[in-house]
C-alpha cells in the first residue's frame, strides 16, 4: 500500500498560509485585502541588484560552486568587514535562503531527539525546519509586557539537558520585533560556553535597527568564535526574498567542513540569485538610510493607530517590520478568519497573521497576531481603519 | 562539548569532487585538464531562457508562491501535453533542481529505516539523499555486459521486504547512459503496482535519447498514475544546470499535498530561476535537434577512440552523455588521481570520474570508470589521446 511518512503527515500547513484560501475568496467578492500578514515588503530591490541580472553576459548557466561563487563570497567578506566581522571565505557557504542555512545548520550538528532551545514566539518555521532534522524545539517564552525581551539566563540554564545542542535567536525578531541588548547577549554568550552549546543566530534583519546604537552580532562576542553558526540572507535586507540566497556563517572550521557536504549533496545555490546578491553588495548606503526612515515612519503609523484603539496593546519594536499586537478577542485564528470570512468596511479587510502557530507551547498567542508594516502609509492607516471597526463588531469581542 | 551529528560524519564526500583539488594542484603547475568527469555540458543555454532573463521587468524580487509560479506551472502543462504526458498544474511543484525533487519525494513517502530499490551504479547523490531522509537504498547490480540494462523481474521482487516504500530508476541513465525498454519499464510497472511502492522516476535526460523511439515514461504507463513521482529538472535538457529549477510530478494528489508542505517549509524556488525556465520552454526544436546531433557525434567520437584502446571495454550509451568504461588498471580510483598528480602528455591530461562510489554494493567499480562527453569533439579526443598514452604508463595497469 502507499504510504506517506509520519514526518510528512506531521508538518505543519503554515499558520499564515491556512488563511490563504479566505483571502482568495474575498478577492474574488471584489473585496481589497490589506496584506499586513507576511513579510514580504513592497520596497523595490535596489538597482543594483536587479540591473546585475539585466546586465549579466553568461551564455551559459552553469553549476556555481557548492560554497558559492568567489566574487559573492569576497564581497560578503568585505560586507562583513564593515560590519565588524572579521572573517575570510572559508567561513561562509551560500545557502537556498536563509531556511536552507537553518536547514543545514541543525542537520550538521543536531541528532534525531536532540534538543535545541528557543524562545518563543518564533518564526514559524523553525518548527518545520526542526520536525526535518527530528530536532525538539524547548521554548522560553518571551512575554508582551517585556517587550519580547530575552528572560534572565536562570530559565535558560534551567532548560539546558544532557540533550542541548544549542539555542536559536533571531535578532532583531520575527515576530516580536524585539532587539536583543548587547549585555543579554554576552550573558547568552557565557551560557553557551559554558555548556558547549551552538548559537544558531538569525539575523536576516540586522539592517532593520531602530535605535541609534550598531547591530550587536553574536559574532562579535569575543571567546565565541567555535560556537556562533550565524545564518544570514538578502532577502529582507535588499527586498530580494525571490532569489533564494541566504548564507551561513562561522569561524568554527568542522562546522564548514560539514555544512559543505550538505551544501554538494544539493549542488549549489542559484546562479542568478547569486549574482543578484552580488550586485546588492554595491546598494549605496542612502537606500538603506531611505527604507529605515520608511520603516520607521510606517512603525510609527502603526502604533500610533494601533493604540487610540480600545483594548488593544502593542510594545514599541525597535526592528525588523512587525508587531506583535494583543487584540480583545477571544481568539486570533477566529478573528483572522472571521476578518476575511465575513467582514469588510467600504469594501475593505486586513489579513494579519495569528500568533498561536508562533509558539510552541499550546494555548499562548490565542489573543495576539503578528502585523508587518511592509506596506506604505495610506495602506497602513485603511488596514487600521478596518482592524478598529472590526474589533467594534466581532462577536468573539472581549473586554 | 560542540559535536557533530552522526549523519554530518556519515555524509559522502562526492567521489568527483576527491579529485578536485588534485585537478587544481595540476593546473596550477600548467597542465590543461580536459574535464570528462562531471555533467557540465558546454552547450550554451537556450537564447530564448537567457533573453528572458535579460529583459525581466521585475522591480522587487518577491517571493513566488511554494508550487511555483503559475505561468510556468501552465507552461509546463503544456511540454508534458506534448510528450503524452497529460497533467494540470495541481500535478506540479517546482523544486531547486532535480536535487531538491528526489529529496522531497524521500521525505514524504519513507520513515527512517524504509528501503528504496535502487539499480547500481546509480548517480552519487542519490547516497547523500537517502542519508538524510535514514533510507536505506537496496541496490541490484546491472551490468556492463549487458548494457546496464534492467535485470529480470525476478531479481527486483527478490529485494521487495515489508520496509520497501519504492524503486529509483534514472532513464536514460546517469553514469550508465542506458536506455530502458519500455517492456523492461512495463514490466517493473506492474511489479510496483502489485507491491504498492513509489516509483521515483528521474527522467531528467529525457530529451537524450539516441533511438529513433519516442523516450517511454512511467508516467506513460496505464494504471500506474498513483504510483509514479516524476522527478524532473531544466538543468540538463536546456543546459541550465545554475539556474537550479526541477519538478516534482505526480498525479497522486496525496502527495503533492505533502510535497507543498515541504516547498512551504523552505518558502519557494528561485525567481530568475522560474522565469529562465519559463523562457526556456520557447526553445525551439532546431535546439535539441543540433543538441543530440551533438551528442551522438561526441559519443560515437569517444566510442571509436576508447575501442581503439587495448583493454578497454565500453557498451554503447543510448542516452543522456555519458559512458561507462572498463579499464585495464588495478583501481580506478588510484588511476583517476595518479592522471592528475602524476601523469601528462604535451602538458594535458583528462579528469574522469572513478565508478566505484556509484555503487553501494563494496567492492563494484573498482575497474570503471564514467567519461562525461560534454566536450567537444577535439577535446575528446585530445583527452582519448591522453588516456591511451597514460594506459601504457600507469603502473597499476592489469592485463
Amino acid at each position: 500500500m502507499l504510504t506517506f511518512s509520519k514526518k510528512a503527515q506531521k508538518m505543519p500547513a503554515s499558520p499564515i498560509r491556512k488563511l490563504v484560501p479566505y483571502a482568495d475568496a474575498a478577492k474574488k467578492r471584489g473585496i481589497k485585502v490589506y496584506h499586513l500578514n507576511i513579510g514580504q515588503p513592497d520596497i523595490a530591490s535596489p538597482k543594483e541588484a536587479l540591473d546585475a541580472v539585466k546586465n549579466n553576459q553568461l551564455k551559459l548557466v552553469a553549476y556555481p560552486n557548492s560554497a558559492g561563487n568567489k566574487s559573492l563570497l569576497e564581497g560578503l567578506v568585505k560586507y562583513y568587514k564593515g560590519i565588524n566581522i572579521d572573517i575570510d571565505t572559508s567561513c561562509i557557504n551560500i545557502t537556498n535562503g536563509g531556511s536552507e542555512a537553518l536547514q543545514i545548520a541543525l542537520a550538521v550538528t543536531c541528532n534525531p531527539d536532540d534538543e535545541v532551545i528557543v524562545f518563543e514566539p518564533f518564526y514559524t518555521n523553525y518548527n518545520a525546519i526542526a520536525l526535518q532534522n527530528d530536532v525538539i524545539l524547548k521554548p522560553i517564552t518571551t512575554k508582551i509586557e517585556d517587550g519580547f525581551a530575552l528572560p534572565p539566563m536562570s530559565e535558560v540554564e534551567k532548560k539546558i539537558t544532557p540533550k542541548t545542542k544549542g539555542i536559536i535567536i533571531c535578532n532583531p525578531g520575527n515576530p516580536t520585533g524585539s532587539l536583543y541588548t548587547k549585555e543579554a547577549l554576552m550573558e547568552l554568550g557565557a551560557i553557551a560556553k559554558k555548556h558547549g552549546l551552538f548559537i544558531y543566530s538569525d539575523e536576516v534583519y540586522r539592517e532593520f535597527c531602530y535605535t541609534d546604537e550598531p547591530h550587536f552580532s553574536c559574532m562579535h562576542t569575543p571567546g565565541l568564535e567555535e560556537n556562533v553558526i550565524l545564518l544570514d540572507s538578502v532577502s529582507k535586507r535588499y527586498s530580494l526574498c525571490g532569489v533564494r540566497i541566504g548564507f551561513i556563517v562561522s569561524k568554527n572550521k568542522e562546522v564548514m567542513k560539514y555544512v559543505l557536504r550538505y551544501a554538494q549533496a544539493r549542488l549549489c545555490s542559484p546562479a542568478y540569485g547569486q549574482i543578484a546578491a552580488e550586485g546588492a553588495l554595491d546598494t549605496p548606503a542612502e537606500y538603506f538610510k531611505e527604507v529605515r526612515d520608511e520603516y520607521i515612519h510606517r512603525r510609527n503609523v502603526l502604533l500610533e493607530g494601533l493604540r487610540k484603539i480600545k483594548g488593544v496593546v502593542v510594545p514599541t519594536p525597535m526592528g525588523a517590520f512587525y508587531a506583535v499586537v494583543q487584540l480583545p478577542v477571544d481568539d486570533s485564528d477566529k478573528f483572522a478568519q472571521w476578518l476575511l470570512e465575513e467582514f469588510e468596511y467600504e469594501g475593505q479587510t486586513v489579513m494579519v497573521a495569528p500568533l498561536a502557530g508562533f509558539y510552541a507551547t499550546k494555548g499562548l498567542g490565542t489573543n495576539q497576531i503578528r502585523m508587518a508594516y511592509v506596506l506604505k502609509e495610506e495602506d497602513i492607516k485603511a488596514a487600521l481603519k478596518c482592524l478598529e471597526v472590526a474589533l467594534e463588531h466581532y462577536p468573539g469581542r472581549v473586554k
